[in-house]
Order: structure tokens, then sequence, then C-alpha cells
């Protein structure tokens, strides 16, 4: 356990659902929740006043990306990760395993950890699991991932039984590499779409005793009844009194979905990707703001929707501004979004406290499912 | 003289600087006034709060380019450009004649008006002194801008006299062709870069009796003397009483000068469009951001400025977001230099008031001259 790190568990529902609290160096996060993905350091196009008038409490950066710019000497100058992102709450990073093994080129995977060249400027480098350790503990984050080794959806089973070995035991180096208690330390548990494979890596990395477990390598657009079937054969395999973060996930109806599954911790760019794109989410289904047959629709996106786009923008407007181009089109789309999925973060959170769980949430993300 | 609008002349400097208020249908601007850019119905990634918050009182569009898209028609149906840019204050558009004539394609001008082809979508289009009256007046702006006809500054003397003499009968056309009491109407002065063609302009205009008078065809890239020269000769001959706008201009040196001289009104995109570039202004001059030695400078932009951005961002962090092309990087950026041109126009105000002009003005601008 790390020195301010804990989590409380405090209401499991029938269906599984846990309602909880992360506390962190840098605050609290009520569980089930959602972290949006500001991979660089920065929510894309978000400042960090918004993010906490939208309420979110944990956002997630990624220790890979910000190694090759600016590097991690240069965020360590400037104050550290919070410094740079001037955001003052928790900081979640993933170690960048999947995202050097995704956009490195010239790849590596040994027993030492990933050779590879950058993205950015073609330097080799070399990540191992002491060094995804020490790099996010020099980020200065709240809660740090372990180093895994990330398979294709399509890898034979030999290999993934291979990336399951190698996860596990890269998983006892970063653990025993530990040198900041102020950081928490995440085990991932991967495995493929293979149950048993999923399960002895689940009660592999448990037994290690992390601060929290997450499990990688799904919602790697494999279907969505793959994604729920290995999802629901692992979460049964880790600790209950850690908090599980599912990583990449997902839709509206996902989180639905894998809160009622028994996870508590979700990141995903659908919010702000699909904002910056055009596409919005509402309770009534998918607005493509692009569509001709919004031009001179005075409503807003969403009827009813409190957030600083609805409440002041039509959907005339919000096309006119994302067909030009214009950044404050993707801004205010960035914006509903994120409200749309942390205001239904709190609903499933209310429905837990309540006893009510899923409640409102369940007619809000069932359009999505 | 228009439905609610009005002008006060509070106080005029020894050195011709003037203290004045405008009122419009949306309220009052203070002036001298910089107007920050928002050609397309925004002003590139900033909202209206943050625009209020940055002290903002008036912001211009563009009629042109609104009328190409999304279309007059459509931003009726959206309920008017006001709440097309959900901004509730004054706003000020252009014709357009300027980007009619500089972006259109096979453009040709004769006393009717333009004939053009759209940049946006290739349809021939036409807009005259009477249509762009009625365009502006449509999308419901406080100020309108008369067409005018601008000419390049390398333009022979005879299509000078002659695009002056257009200008003043286009002038009283559009004069002629209010209908919108709510709307006022500037006149815009021509007349290249001749002295006595700036003074028969001027005095042409003013004769007709418009609600304030705009000089246009200035800062198009001549240098800063032939500004200041013409600029000069010009505004001597507009009535006092009226406030007087230097359309396109300029730098902060350039605003500090052309108040002096006794205009009132200015719009530039050199803030905003420098912000996205990296291109910061402070008060010991240019920061450009994309510089190395900016990468471990944990100071801010600017030392002491109370701006969202210099409050909570270093100058690394800064550079490190432009230079990954964050949107956010370009929105802090832009809030910087709105925050420094608007700063420096409250100053300019402050010592008008206090019979201190320039004041501290002085400096700031200086830097830029």
């Amino acid at each position: 356990m790390s020195g301010r790190f804990g989590f409380d568990l405090l209401r499991v529902d029938q269906s599984g659902a846990r309602l909880g609290r992360l506390t962190t160096p840098h605050g609290v996060v009520e569980t089930p929740a959602f972290m949006p993905v500001g991979t660089h350091g920065a929510v894309k196009g978000v400042t960090p006043r918004e993010l906490r008038e939208l309420g979110a409490t944990m956002v997630l950066a990624n220790a890979y990306h910000l190694a090759q710019r600016p590097g991690v000497e240069t965020v360590q100058a400037l104050g550290g990760l919070h410094a740079l992102m001037a955001w003052d709450g928790p900081i979640l990073t993933d170690s960048g395993g999947f995202q050097v093994m995704s956009l490195g080129t010239l790849v590596r995977v040994d027993d030492d950890g990933v050779r590879y060249r950058s993205h950015v400027d073609g330097r080799a480098g070399t990540l191992g699991p002491e060094d995804a350790v020490a790099v996010q503990e020099a980020l200065g984050v709240d809660v740090a991932m372990a180093l895994d080794e990330c398979v294709s959806a399509s890898a034979p089973r030999a290999a993934v039984v291979s990336a399951v070995a190698r996860t596990t035991a890269w998983a006892a180096r970063g653990l025993a590499a530990r040198a900041r208690p102020e950081t928490a330390l995440f085990g991932i548990v991967q495995g493929g779409f293979d149950e048993a494979l999923r399960a002895a890596s689940a009660e592999a990395i448990s037994a290690l005793g992390f601060d929290g477990y997450a499990v990688g390598g799904l919602s790697v657009g494999e279907p969505a009844a793959e994604t729920a079937r290995v999802a629901a054969a692992t979460v049964g395999r880790l600790p209950v009194r850690q908090p599980r973060y599912l990583m990449g996930v997902g839709t509206p109806g996902d989180l639905l979905r894998f809160v009622a599954m028994g996870y508590d911790l979700f990141d995903c760019v659908l919010p702000t990707r699909n904002g910056r794109n055009g596409t919005l989410f509402t309770r009534q289904g998918k607005v493509m703001i692009r569509n001709a047959a919004h031009a001179r629709d005075a409503r807003p996106v969403e009827d009813g929707c409190p957030c600083y786009t609805c409440t002041r923008y039509s959907r005339g407007t919000l096309r006119h501004l994302v067909l030009g181009g214009e950044m404050l089109g993707a801004r205010l789309a960035t914006l509903h979004n994120l409200h749309f999925y942390l205001d239904l973060m709190r609903e499933m959170r209310a429905a837990l406290a309540e006893g009510t769980f899923p409640g409102r949430a369940a007619a809000a993300a069932g359009i999505w499912a």
C-alpha cells in the first residue's frame, strides 16, 4: 500500500457493481469513475478549470508519450506532471507498454523489456519494467501502471502464453523497483481472449499485491460480446478490496455493463475524439452534427442538458463551427461529450448509493449498448 | 442616428486621444476599444465566457464570410448572429467588401457592386451596397459597415480616384437602403496613400452623415510610417462627435499611436493568429514559445500577468503543447495575447480618465512600436 493511497469499498450492489472511494495524494476519486484522456499532458482542447466544472476527478496521461516529448527530465524541470498539466487532482498514467508496441517502429520485446525506435524522432529507446516505474514516479503521478506485454488480438496462443508469463515477471520487477511511496502501482492482467489464461494472469498478478488491478488488452477492436466474456471471466479473480480498472473502455453502454460487472475505473478517447469529429453523445442516441439536417436546427444538441455547449449553442451553430474547422466547435463538442460521460458516472454512483442501480443511467447507457 | 446607438465623447487628451462611450442595443463599449476578431462567428478557440472575463466588450465578425457559410438565412433561422455566436454584447461586422475582393475569384467590380465566385463553393454571387446593408441588418448586428471598394496598395492613381468616387456613391446608397434602426451604419474612407484623396474621401463620406466612420485600406502591408501618415491626414477630416474606427490595426505600438491620433475602435487578427502560431506578446517583447530556450523554463510567459495562462502554465508547458499541436496550446496562447491587448486598452482608457495618457501603456506598447 502506498503512502497516502487507499481504496474504500463502500457498497456492493447485487449486480456486482461497486461504490467506492479512491484516496490519492492529490485528492479523492468517487468510483465508479471515468478518467478523461490527456495522453500528452492535456485533455485535447480542455482546461483544468473546465475539467473540474465537468466533475472530472482523475485524469489519464501516457508515460511513453511524455517521455518522448517533452521528456521526463523536462517534465521534472517544469515541476512534475501535475504542474505541466496545471491539474492538482489525481493523475493516472499508463506505462506506455501498449503505446510503444503499437506506435514505436522496429519494436523488439524480450525478457528485459521493449526496444523500439521512437515514433516521434526515430531515436532508439528501451523500456524495461523498472524503467516504466521509474519514469512514472519521476513524473510524480498518483497511480502508475506496471509494464505489460500487449499482443495483438490475432496472436497465436503460444504468444499469449508467453506474454502472460512475461507480464507477470515484469510486474514483480516493477513492484521491486518502487522508490516513491506517493505513487501507487497497479498491476495489469493480460491473457488475450482465452478465459483460462486470463484467470491465470489475474491470479498471478493479484498474488503479487498491487495497490490496484487493471485489465488490459481489451477493447482493441474485438466484438463487444468478446470483451464482455473476457472481462467477466477476469473480474472474479481480482481482489475484492482493491480498485479495478478496465483499460480503454468504452461506450456509454460499456461503462454501464462493466460497472455492473464490478469494475471501478475507466478511460476512453471516445468522448473527446468523437467530439472533435462532430459525433455527439445524447440520451436519444448519436448526433452527427455535420449532417445537413442540423443546419437550421435552433435546438441544443441535447434538450435539458446543463453543459456549457447545450445551454448556449444550437445544433446549427455547432454544425457551422465543426464544418468550418473552427477550434471552438471541437471544444464545444468535447465539452458536451465529457459532460455526458461524467454525468453518466454520477448517475451510476447516485443509484449505487441509493440502492437503485442502474437507475437513470440504464436508459442513457442502454441506447449506446 | 440609429435606434439605441450613441457615442459620448467624454474627454479629449492634448495628444488628440479620446475617451468615449459607445452605446449599442447590446451594451456599452468604453473607447478606445479593441475588438477581437471572430470572422466566421467565433473568436478562434475562445468562448464568450472567456471573452467577457478578458474584458472584451465588442467583437467583430465578417458579413461576407457568414453569408457564404452558413448563409444569412441560416443565421436568421438560428436566431441571428448574437445567438449564433452566443455573445450578448455588441457585434460589429465588416461588410466584406475587402474580403470578397481579396478572396473571391473572378471578381468584377462595377458601379452596381461586386460580382464574384465564392471562395467557399465557387458559386457566383453579387454584393451591392444595398445588399451589404441588408445582409448585416439581417444578421442583426449592432454596427454594420457600408460597402467600400478596396484597391491594392500598388493601384495607379486613377484606380484609386475611381474607387473613392464609387465608395462615396455606394455609401449614399447604403444609407438610403437602411431598414433596421437597431443596426448602426458606419461609412468607410478610402483613398489609398494619397493624402488629398483621403481628405476628399473623408469629407465626402462625413457629409453623408453616418453613425460612425471607419478608415479602410490601411495596414495592408505598407510601411508603418505610411500607415501613420495617411491615418493622420484622414483623422482630422472626420466628425469629432462620432466614433472613428481604424480597420485592421494593429500591433500594440500601432494601437497606442492611433489612439493618440484620435481613433476609437480597432480590430486585428494579430493577437489570435500569433497566439495560434506560438508568438506571444509581453511587456518585455515577443516570446517565440517554440524556441528551445523555453523548453525547461518554469516561469510563466509574462511574470506578474494575471491571465489564465500565466497564472497556471509555464513557458515550458506552453512550448510542449504548441509544438505538439495540442489545441490547448493554441487556446492558452490566444488567451494570453487577447489579455495583453485588452489590458493595454484598459490602461489607455484609465490614463485618459486620469489625464495621464499614455501612462503605463506607453512602455508596454513602446516595445512593440
